[in-house]
């Protein structure tokens, strides 16, 4: 039996600086019925994204902020439990965007089914979801590394930086990762096949631990963390190095004060090229990108890791975890039995 | 008669912050006779560029810093006064790079012949040589400005800017340019037909000003400068903005004190891409920029400016005054007459 009412997280109020629980309330809410066209959804798994931080300030941003008091939403995967649309049968399972309530109703066009005898369900949210592709897209069509460069990535045992190293190490690069625990850096190279790795919280001047561990040069710096780390990175790039810039998430709690050198004179000296990016700039794309990831996959190349956080009721910790560098590759909210 | 001795200006110590007159010397040196496949020069125009400011450094740089104690050099114009060389003949024309004094003796394969019927000699220093062209591959290769859009550039009335707008203006776009005197504003409007110009010294709030002078956002920004006008620039950014990054003369003299607000979120926010350049990185493809900066230029499409300064013993005062502003267009020293 399907209950009648649920909770949905909602943004009570626009956090400054780091957020806070007191940003966010549990709401009632009941459970809609499915019209024609439409399904309704049991949340299975939520995925959680430094990149919400950006939704919830009110900035112009590439995507439209999260409104005050009306529920979160982000990646999902769902199980169908009704349905008013030929495309699904009761049992399917769904990727797309979900509120942040445990079940919610969706219109037919607006989720894409996947097939849990293929991959694990929740791997759509992370190395077959977003995430892969992000690192995809980033690294392959902007950083373009060659054979025998050196790629450094930060972030580098998040779900989208672990992605960045593994196939830049496919396409024959040097992979050189930056992360924040001896738990990851270990990971990264006894497992991920780095080639080095540094912890930027043991390293000491991070400047010069990057210059030890990239005798060459910097020809592919990934950025997902921006501040000090990105600064020395920038720094050492290589003449015609590239800069996918993907993320900044120790400037996501610091509107208007995040200040560094600037970066002109660098990219001047080197030729060197930064370019943004989100995923969705290469939406046509999607499908050549998801073949050669679940190849990989298949073929033991690329390796993931998922850090899962139990129940509903613990989202907040699961986001706020993600500003204390707590999760190893992609960090997911089980709501539901996958099964 | 050609004289036995002549002055040259060296680097007697690297400056530090704004150079001054002390960071130079002038030395007696002899008037050398060329050997077999070289010529004798005499100097006509020498140019004088804000890029050797990084050359008076010894940071690593995309090119060599200059050596202490030895002639400063650069682009020049000069006449052939004795060949020792088939290819050249005495009254011939060339242009090349040429150490800072009235006579060189060159190697027939370092410089170029020029032809005084087609244009005036001086153009080769400037809107047909390295400043033209700099325009052209920075502006057509990185910022790719399409019809309608909006292309600012700073430092709008030097020999760089003034191309910049023009050029884009033959493509269609709407032009801002930002430079630092009426009179720059004025020749901007009047004469380069710039669709609108900003004094920035007496604008007030800059991003204001931009932002005011460019209702639609900023698709094309071509940084000649840095420092804050820059960061509003990459403040207004539209979505898949392009900023190629030719110079930064703010920061030239203010090493390693050149901090302002880190451009990653900007670039993630609007998927916009900066690359620095040097115009060396297209010279496989220089006669192609040449022939259309040659026609556009007979066409009356594409004006130009010269600030000349007049004699060997100012070369110092035009080179300083560049970070001062003080040149409208191209800033040249005359050394000799040019017929």
């Amino acid at each position: 039996m399907l209950p009648n009412t649920q909770q949905q997280i909602q943004l009570a109020s626009r956090p400054k600086g780091t957020p806070v629980k007191d940003d966010f309330r549990f709401a009632d809410v009941k459970v809609e019925e499915p019209k024609e066209g439409e399904v309704l959804l049991q949340t299975v798994y939520l995925s959680v994204d430094p990149y919400m931080r950006g939704r919830m300030s009110d900035a112009k941003s590439y995507v439209e902020p999260f409104k005050l008091d009306e529920a979160l939403h982000g990646g999902g995967v769902a199980k169908v439990v009704k349905s008013k649309s030929a495309a699904f049968n009761e049992g399917d399972y769904i990727v797309g965007m979900l509120p942040w309530q445990e079940y919610s109703v969706a219109s037919e066009k607006a989720v894409r089914k996947i097939d849990p005898q293929v991959a694990p369900v929740s791997t759509h949210l992370g190395i077959l979801g977003m995430p892969g592709l992000t690192a995809y897209f980033g690294l392959l069509d902007i950083g373009q590394p060659k054979e025998n460069e050196t790629v450094v990535v930060s972030g580098a045992a998040g779900a989208v930086g672990s992605a960045v190293g593994q196939i830049a190490k496919i396409k024959g690069a040097r992979v050189v990762g930056i992360a924040g625990s001896d738990e990851k850096i270990s990971y990264l190279k006894d497992e991920l096949g780095f080639d080095e790795a540094i912890n930027y919280k043991t390293a000491g001047d991070i400047r010069e631990a990057l210059e030890k561990a990239c005798p060459d040069g910097i020809d592919v710096y990934f950025e997902n963390v921006g501040g000090e780390i990105g600064d020395a990175a920038i720094s050492l790039l290589n003449k015609f190095g590239r800069v996918p810039v993907c993320g900044a998430i120790s400037a996501y709690n610091k509107q208007g004060e995040d200040t560094g050198p600037r970066v002109q004179g660098q990219l001047i000296k080197t030729s060197a090229l930064m370019k943004g990016f989100t995923v969705g700039d290469y939406a046509s794309r999607y499908k050549e990108a998801a073949a050669d990831l679940g190849k990989w996959v298949s073929e033991g190349k690329l390796k993931y890791e998922e850090t899962v956080t139990e129940g509903f009721d613990n989202i907040l910790d699961a986001f706020l975890g993600l500003f204390e560098g707590k999760n190893m590759g992609k960090q997911l909210v089980k709501v539901a039995e996958d099964k």
